[in-house]
């Protein structure tokens, strides 16, 4: 029997599903409904053809319906939208969007690859012209069209995750004078904070404005343009909106057919992406994924991870047994002179949960080159892990620089996978050439870092202690007189490290001294030659000068 | 009691245990005796010093006698020869090279860091002025002297591993005519020779010419310059030569003092760097190694692992109970335009253990982009993988490209450290935006594929069998027309892809039919086509016309 395969969706994960479906099979019979005008486009990519990174809109459209039917021998039909699935009966309801009309399709298995949609809220004044979002090729044509015929100078993104910083890149690119506004109180969720703060000063020295830790309460069409009033009450002036506030699962018609659904919308299914359904399976952004870290279940709208579920669910929709091995959430942007990049869970969702730094978890940040010093070209990467406290198994981590940042989170990300700790990092072979890595790479330091951290050897202080000074701290700057002079934190005490151990008279045993240098490396043996001195409180600022320069 | 320690050698492996040991203990003396004039340096940029990428040559001396002493409290002595170790007084016996005078020094702990020097064979002419090694500084130093002193315009580098191939680079881009003489049949020993092909003809397309399969009889003076007499009766004529045939360890006062050798002379170490002598350690190039894939003893001399090394030396020297769990070899270096990386083990090695591919182990090759193909930019990656027949597990991999080459050898690397399989592969994060990975990434591809191949869907043949071509067999090209008018390998028949499937008449199901297009996406689904068409032999051309073209 010819098997008839319905697909709902035909972007990310539908399309890898109907192609992975004609590689296992040439006799089952595959069609995609696909609501929007494109199939299998670059979703990622739109940002940068707005930019104009990407010049030819061509390239955005990897796949389309004629050649899926010629290649592949799958019928798409686009502006076809399922509007009801009927699992008894095995069919599903369609409305082409052009004529209007509506008609039954049977099916003998279905996959819903219906992904997710911005949300846009319902604040006074939103569908003005002028606002926009950013999730379809027809809604970049819009933006382009609208960049086109209106000679703006200001454009205003609401909302600071990656979408809205790849927009907010671009437009800025185009040379207008672009704001950010987000409503926490920094951009790129899935860093902490002090990983956050390296972009907001970056974001500023592109001359981007950032209103972080407020929301839109109004969108105000004004005689020059269109007026955003702010939940603080302040106003911002612009003259053109990006809407970049997250998405939702498209999930109603499954809810409707009685498929279970989580609170957030995703639709429930089990390793296999199978749901509760018989023989109707779901990917992408529409489902709940098992949480890799912690097992509990999430949603991780990533295209990675759509693109994997849909070539697996074909393989189980075959008779295989297959099982999808949870998301890590692994991500990256490129934010103006810097990437961004998070794997696993941050600080933030932790202490959600209830666990405790120092208790349940313990972090390290440290700065390191992206390849040998001594080869030109190397940059400075801000490097965060954050693991276990018992165990020193991996649970995060965060990259913040403007090289090598993508591989060393790939490294944590790969080492998490395996369920690694702090110790297997130490013994990871990254490749080493001068002009691609060090000996002991900056995830090989990472681990040393933890490891000592763990072993009581080195103690790190919040970055923010300099605000918060103790009474009885003294923050002891280890680099040289010239260095000291430059630039220092207020209120620290210079001790060359070369001196430190004649000079260990000058300073008193009851005091909490955290070292400061540059980067950390002579913060390190300062700090260690104190406690081996026996100074009972010694810490270190993490990321030396570097990082408090940085976020200045 | 104040433990005093002796490092003999203090290049990467010493450096580092001195580094260490001071961090972990203001109390011990450590000394470190250094034959040569520096410690600490730069051995993998010299190559760059001398092509001027590394313009400064104070920047190859990371650390200073007088900056450990000051920093470190660590006494360095360079000029200073370790010629006898009396394990049974625990002392060493010194010679000070720029006096002539010896002394001992006792030790209550001793480390063996005394490195590997390069192989000078004894052939006739060796000595004769213009032939260098690169190993130290001065050898860098009397490099660069020359070339400043003579105006040469020749050079030929005897060797075409790591050193010999960035070396023939510097000294092409200084502008000097650069010949390659390697006595194996491929430069790069840990590529295979079909990965090895696409770096020989980048290096051919940078006029310089590759001299393969062939040894050095003979150096000869000629009013000119220098000959080389080749093995095989040809000559060669030059101003310059760079010995660069590979290093055997500094181990003799080793062996002299009763410690066990292997039999190419690396010092049998445990798992804790402790040689078979009470209180005597030995890590970096000098120590035989445990293979990390098969557990067998090898020697792997690289910076990653002596440096490695040397800090858990430290730590066990200080009573910890640390293990070295192994080294891969994984590596790297930049030849002319391309990037070549490498982990684990090669087919060579596999099958030198009597290993056989299809039996023992299998091997997918794959070309896939650097990053999103609609990003610009992207550039093309050669991918090989290696895994275990019988249970996927990973033995090695191998890449060449021009970007992007690294991170997925460092993935592989990774994978393989924790002991990861094909499967593993295709559940691997790879951080994915435009710029810098794609949604189902290279290494993931990777893991699609061979789980392809073990599955039975895909078959590939061997890269020469367009060499050795069967009676039964038909080249199927699937590209379209007009490629196929440009190039194409002879004798091949063209069907376009999208004319398969009506056009299946044309062929016959008693002939193996190879199928190729450009990378390998096209004749994926033609193989697969022709499969579930029950065409009973089909096969795909790894890498396609484009690693084809690659080698011609």
């Amino acid at each position: 029997m010819k098997e008839k395969i319905v697909i709902i969706g035909g972007v990310a994960g539908g399309a890898s599903a109907a192609a992975r479906l004609r590689r296992l099979s040439e006799e089952c019979e595959i069609k995609i409904f696909e609501r929007g005008d494109y199939i299998s486009y670059a979703n990622c990519g739109l940002p940068y053809h707005i930019g104009g990174a990407i010049p030819d809109r061509r390239a955005l459209l990897l796949q389309t319906p004629q050649r899926m039917k010629e290649r592949y021998n799958v019928d798409v039909k686009v502006h076809h939208e399922v509007t009801q699935i009927l699992p008894q009966e095995k069919k599903v309801k369609i409305r082409d969007l052009t004529s209007g009309q509506e008609f039954f399709e049977s099916y003998d298995k279905l996959v819903i690859a219906t992904g997710s949609s911005p949300i846009v809220p319902p604040i006074p004044g939103i569908d003005l012209p002028g606002i926009f979002q950013v999730w379809t090729v027809p809604d970049t044509d819009r933006i382009k069209e609208y960049l086109a015929e209106h000679p703006i100078k200001r454009a205003a993104v609401i909302g600071g995750g990656f979408i809205g910083l790849e927009m907010a890149e671009n437009l800025h690119a185009l040379g207008l004078d672009v704001s950010i506004v987000e409503m926490a109180d920094q951009v790129m969720a899935p860093l902490d904070y002090e990983m956050a703060k390296l972009l907001h000063s970056n974001i500023q020295k592109n001359n981007v404005s950032l209103l972080l830790g407020d929301g839109v309460k109004e969108f105000q069409k004004t005689q020059e343009g269109l007026r955003i009033v702010l939940a603080s009450g302040a106003a911002l002036e612009t003259d053109m909106v990006i809407l970049a506030i997250g998405v939702r699962p498209n999930s109603k018609i499954a809810a409707d057919a009685g498929i279970a659904l989580n609170a957030r919308g995703g639709i429930i299914v089990d390793a296999g992406m199978r749901t509760g359904i018989q023989d109707i399976f779901a990917v992408g952004d529409v489902v709940e994924v098992e949480d890799f870290v912690d097992g509990e279940r999430t949603m991780i709208p990533l295209a990675g991870p759509a693109n994997k579920q849909g070539r697996l669910a074909a393989d189980n929709l075959l008779g295989a047994r297959e099982e999808y091995a949870g998301t890590q959430g692994t991500s990256i942007a490129k934010v103006f002179d810097l990437c961004a990049a998070a794997t696993g869970h941050n600080e933030k969702q932790l202490q959600k949960q209830g666990k405790i730094k120092g208790k349940d978890y313990d972090t390290v940040m440290i700065v390191q080159n992206s390849h040998a010093t001594y080869y030109p070209g190397a940059k400075q990467m801000f490097l965060k892990l954050i693991y276990e406290m018992d165990t020193g198994r991996l649970l995060g981590g965060q990259a913040v620089g403007s090289d090598g940042v993508d591989k060393r989170i790939d490294a944590l990300s790969i080492a998490m996978r395996f369920g690694g700790g702090v110790d297997d990092l130490t013994r990871l072979e990254i490749a080493y050439a001068p002009p691609f890595a060090s000996a002991k790479d900056a995830v090989n330091m990472l681990g040393f870092v933890a490891q000592n951290a763990r072993r009581g050897l080195v103690k790190f202080v919040p970055w923010n202690i300099t605000e918060t000074k103790e009474e009885n701290m003294v923050l002891l700057d280890v680099r040289t007189p010239g260095e000291y002079a430059e630039f220092r934190i207020p209120g620290a005490v210079n001790i060359p490290l070369d001196e430190l151990r004649s000079r260990l008279g000058e300073l008193e045993r009851e005091k909490h001294y955290v070292v400061i240098c540059a980067v950390g490396v002579r913060a390190y043996l300062a700090a260690r030659i104190l406690s081996n001195n026996a100074f009972p409180q010694v810490s270190i600022y993490p990321g030396g000068m570097t990082y408090y320069r940085a976020i200045q």
